[in-house]
């Protein structure tokens, strides 16, 4: 196959953007993602792929915790460039937004988000570059009316850059997908 | 927690539209899903839940091949009722659409998509009432330029109802996000 066509093929999905968190004892971090889905209705549970290098990666190991904080299309540049470009190994990133603890102790986001929810982990599932973890959705709650922030959405009005540890990492940001000769 | 808050605060995440299929031997068949997401980026894998219930489940637990139709927004009506509320088992799907073999010989649809791919699985995860196939992409082509369809767009433009089995189900059709009152 042309492995270039089948990532071409694989940027056609579509995902949300939001910031995953978790806590383990006192240290806590969050990190923008987009790899995120529900996979049971009964009862609640999401998937979530997560690179095995991240700060993240190592709290929702640890403690079996995550938080989601579906993100508004209000959220600022800066507060993506924080949970997405930042590193929580030298930066405490929930000092510079607002946020709560859930009933789980892990931070949520309070602003600029749509709903948040947060859960322990069920399944763990090696997946070579990243963890597949299942998480069973404990407790959660809409904060506001309005669509939520999509990948799609800010590719194409906040010029979007993707950290190269996501699964969906594209090397050069993608402009608006109704112009002809897009990513040549 | 108020378990219908929680699933509200879930429906916020954000899906795109997918005809997901397999084949085993002479027998395929496709259905309609929306849960679907990227898990890495090297080597190129997908994960995606399947109900259990469902005769594509069948066919990718006894195959281990799976094809992806990424569907475009002219898609018809009649062809996400064909693939998201008609039985495999009494009907022969793929009679009624255009669609060609991958090379596992998955079928795949040729018009109304934006991109396919196809590949087999490497891990299955078992998560209740549904399984979680990670499965390796083989091969994939982008078909046409433009968007594709979102689940949010289906909602909104297309009254898109969602079938029960459906990690993502709600039982009504949701109104336009930005309405107040909407779900209540």
């Amino acid at each position: 196959m042309s492995k270039q066509q089948a990532l071409e093929a694989l940027w056609r999905l579509t995902y949300g953007m939001y910031v995953v968190s978790s806590r383990a004892g006192d240290r806590m971090n969050g990190q923008i993602s987009d790899a995120l889905m529900q996979v049971t209705l009964e009862p609640p549970r999401v998937a979530l792929s997560v690179n095995k290098a991240e700060l993240t990666h190592e709290l929702i190991a640890e403690s079996g915790l995550v938080g989601v904080s579906v993100l508004a299309p209000s959220v600022s540049k800066e507060t993506i460039l924080l949970f997405g470009f930042r590193s929580g190994r030298d930066t405490n990133k929930f000092e510079f937004v607002d946020h709560r603890e859930g009933v789980t102790g892990v931070p949520l986001l309070t602003k600029d988000v749509v709903s948040v929810f947060e859960g322990k982990v069920v399944e763990r599932v090696d997946v070579g570059t990243h963890t597949v973890f299942v998480v069973e959705v404990v407790d959660g709650q809409v904060v506001k009316d309005g669509p939520p922030l999509t990948y799609a959405y800010y590719q194409e009005h906040m010029r979007g850059a993707t950290h190269k540890n996501a699964p969906t990492y594209r090397p050069v940001p993608v402009k608006k997908e109704t112009q002809k000769g897009d990513r040549e």
